[in-house]
């Protein structure tokens, strides 16, 4: 692919410093770019020196016009570097992803109760079962199964080996990566005689427009109700959602974390990786919950929490600093309990 | 689906209250229910005020018989109350959950020496490999691989994408929820000169009777004997279990928790979210585990254990406690510390 | 399959003593092994007495050499017998692991224009698309995806469901186990008038020679570059390797560890079971991080940590030493502060 940098200022709506027709064939981290490439850098101030990048074209940001630069290429000055970069990533992606030929792969077992909207794309293998329906435009790569009564929006990209199970849905635009599982049972069981006896897990899913979901993570579906992911929410790999949790809108949940049944989370929520949140636990909105911490209450909104168990951020790096004064603390416990004891 | 009082109380073994023939078409929990909905109170004294509640029916504990009631719907009284409305679920789970038509879909890949027992279901793009056998009335949803020589047995439910391995074998009624993956080799190699040389895993896993393992979940096969998971175990997703472990029967192990080599678990064990057990370790039975802990040593009979390291639950709730106070406690160390150096 | 005491000397590169035509039939742990079958000592001064072990045939340490024994059955005698033993159970594994045809199975989905390498075995419903590349005598179990230009090595083994996305590359000899995901999207997002815009993710992941990879494991794709797994690194299950990491020769990555956005791990580094690293962590050659550590700083080359932040091991275990002590602390403390405020 390639992009003059009169082109790279159009999409990027950035002011063009250079030849015009200078082109660009690629995209690298500024402290790796070399001949023909594209980099940006957000601040001039950081760690990356502009004297020492070595690519054809730079991303600048406004501040930097005017300032002497010893760099021979282009430059384009945009108020959001990395954001301007972003859109020129996304030009080289619309290039570059494998494209999808629309229609029903000749191997893809497509019940005659299912709908397929048009331009959809139903990948090698794929299943679609009874009354599903698949929205336009939206890509199933192979070995995705979509069970009896699911509904996939429109422009969604399933990756393959995804399962959505029966009766859960799918938003517009929704992206999941390969080998998630969407609407398996919710983990209920009732002790009964010494055994565990199986709590129907009747609920769905439902996955509102906008949502990302990464690789391999697990979203159940709730015993009666529903397990519901607020518009824009983005999930990373290897997460765990337990059945009834309601996520609000724009959240970020990284990857390994697990978010125990009933819990509610706000909007714009930040669960970092490795995160554990047992269950019934409310998070307000916008707070943070930093990585590997365990929560075990609820937590107001805007709150900034990190440990096990979780305590607000600047009372557990106080007590964090405290703890590795311990051994000193200790010697000196030691030696005032035998002044004592000698008294 | 639709419901008479009657018959409610027929399929819980309850006592009915109201208008025999009075329908309900759908289960809810007490404080969403509205008209046509069955819910369940176990606890009057609880959160929930049965006056509040806008079910058509309620299942009530024996107890509540006699009180008075303003509420205007019919009323099942039931020892259990949650067991009974269990009980109502999995009538509707019956009549709800997708049929899968017996027989071997045209798409699948059974070999010619495999066995598949009358009445199963083995479904689209499933492979079944040399010698394996799938008992009676047991479904393979689409895309699932049974290894040669490996056993499934009667009425087992495998969802999309499950793996099991050669030689692995699993009991009757065995639930396996999408891509969870039983038998692959464990995780042995012995160093030599300087690399890592892979220690073949010879051995299986056997899965007893009456055991559900959740979705994305791993159970290794053991080097040369089997890795076991004992009747009744119900297992949550992304649990690691490593190879040579043995769990008992009617054993609960929660999300993403991971039990390391060679572990063994007695019966009943409850190990919660995120628990991280290190290899050879011996866990009694009716232990607890809490969340988020990290067990290090063997555990006798009947523990509750909590934190990382896993400490007897009144010790590390104690040690929780005081740690909250290193703050006040590291204050005072310091002006003691500063008058014993003044001395 | 059968083995003489010969051919064990010979397979292991022994000394045998006793009936050179005696035969064993099976493999078995010392402590379980019985009539017909092999088992191996490595310490005879450990907690497996030679007089207990009922194996057919054992092999023991060089050292043990004219030494009485009480135990009938052959002997071989081996530098490194835990490594002879592997080499024993390589040759059985050759015999026992199930053979997989080459070719292509025909309900593979092979595009027209991916190369298939001689010998190699594409598996019932494979998809290997556009331009992508199999290499000569590699195995693809059934249900895997091979996405465009993607390219797999000689002699490589991948289990049903394994997911290698465009334009990844997996070296020689790599063994993948079920359902991993290798080159899913990075999690990479800017925050934008309050949402998460996608940055796509157009690099790639190589994994070099001799890597193995466990089940339901995760490496995502670079942002613009790569994310490397070196070779003779070894990787358990359901471990997150997140963009642009990259990993050094012969390390060791245990069950459910995560390694966050652009880590640099040395060579024979160990990252224990349930380890978490926060991003843009660089770790030294031959550290060890040990079971369910969080790594929040660089770790400079052969060191030991432990703990939540992860500390020098000696440093983390005094640590936790004194913990054990703080409600004794606590109790004196009390005491002294209520002294303090009396005067």
């Amino acid at each position: 692919m390639k992009l003059t940098l009169s082109e790279v200022a159009a999409i990027t709506g950035g002011e063009p410093d250079g030849n015009p027709a200078l082109e660009i064939t690629g995209l690298a981290p500024a402290e790796k770019a070399g001949e023909g490439e594209l980099a940006y850098i957000s601040d001039l101030s950081g760690k990356i020196r502009l004297d020492d990048v070595k690519a054809s074209c730079v991303i600048l940001p406004l501040a930097a016009k005017g300032a002497p630069r010893a760099c021979k290429g282009g430059v384009v000055y945009a108020a959001n570097p990395q954001l301007a970069f972003t859109l020129v990533m996304r030009k080289f992606a619309e290039e570059l992803s494998p494209k999808r030929a629309p229609g029903i792969h000749p191997s893809a077992v497509v019940d005659v109760s299912a709908q397929i909207g048009a331009g959809a794309s139903v990948g090698a293998h794929c299943v679609v079962e009874k009354n599903a329906r698949v929205g336009e435009g939206t890509v199933l790569y192979p070995n995705c199964f979509i069970g009896e009564n699911a509904v996939v929006g429109r422009n969604c990209l399933f990756y393959p080996g995804v399962v959505l199970r029966e009766n859960c849905t799918a938003g517009d635009r929704v992206i999941i990566h390969p080998n998630s599982v969407i609407g398996a049972d919710g983990f209920g069981y009732i002790q009964h005689e010494g055994r565990h006896e199986k709590i129907p897990q009747l609920g769905r899913v439902v996955i509102e427009n906008d949502v990302e979901i990464g690789a391999l993570t697990a979203i159940d579906r709730a015993a009666l109700t529903e397990t519901r992911i607020g518009a824009g929410t983005k999930i990373d790999n290897q997460v765990q959602i337990a059945h009834n949790v309601r996520i609000g809108k724009d959240c970020i949940i990284v990857a390994q974390a697990g978010i125990a049944g009933s819990c509610t989370l706000g909007d714009g929520v930040v669960i970092a990786g490795q995160v554990g949140v047992v269950d019934h636990v409310n998070i307000g909105s916008y707070s943070v919950i930093t990585a590997g911490s365990g929560v075990m209450h609820d937590v107001p909104e805007k709150s900034v929490l990190f440990g096990v168990p979780a305590r607000p951020h600047r009372q557990a790096f106080k007590i964090l600093a405290i703890i590795n004064k311990l051994p000193e603390m200790y010697d000196f416990f030691k030696k005032l309990k035998k002044q004592s004891e000698a008294k």
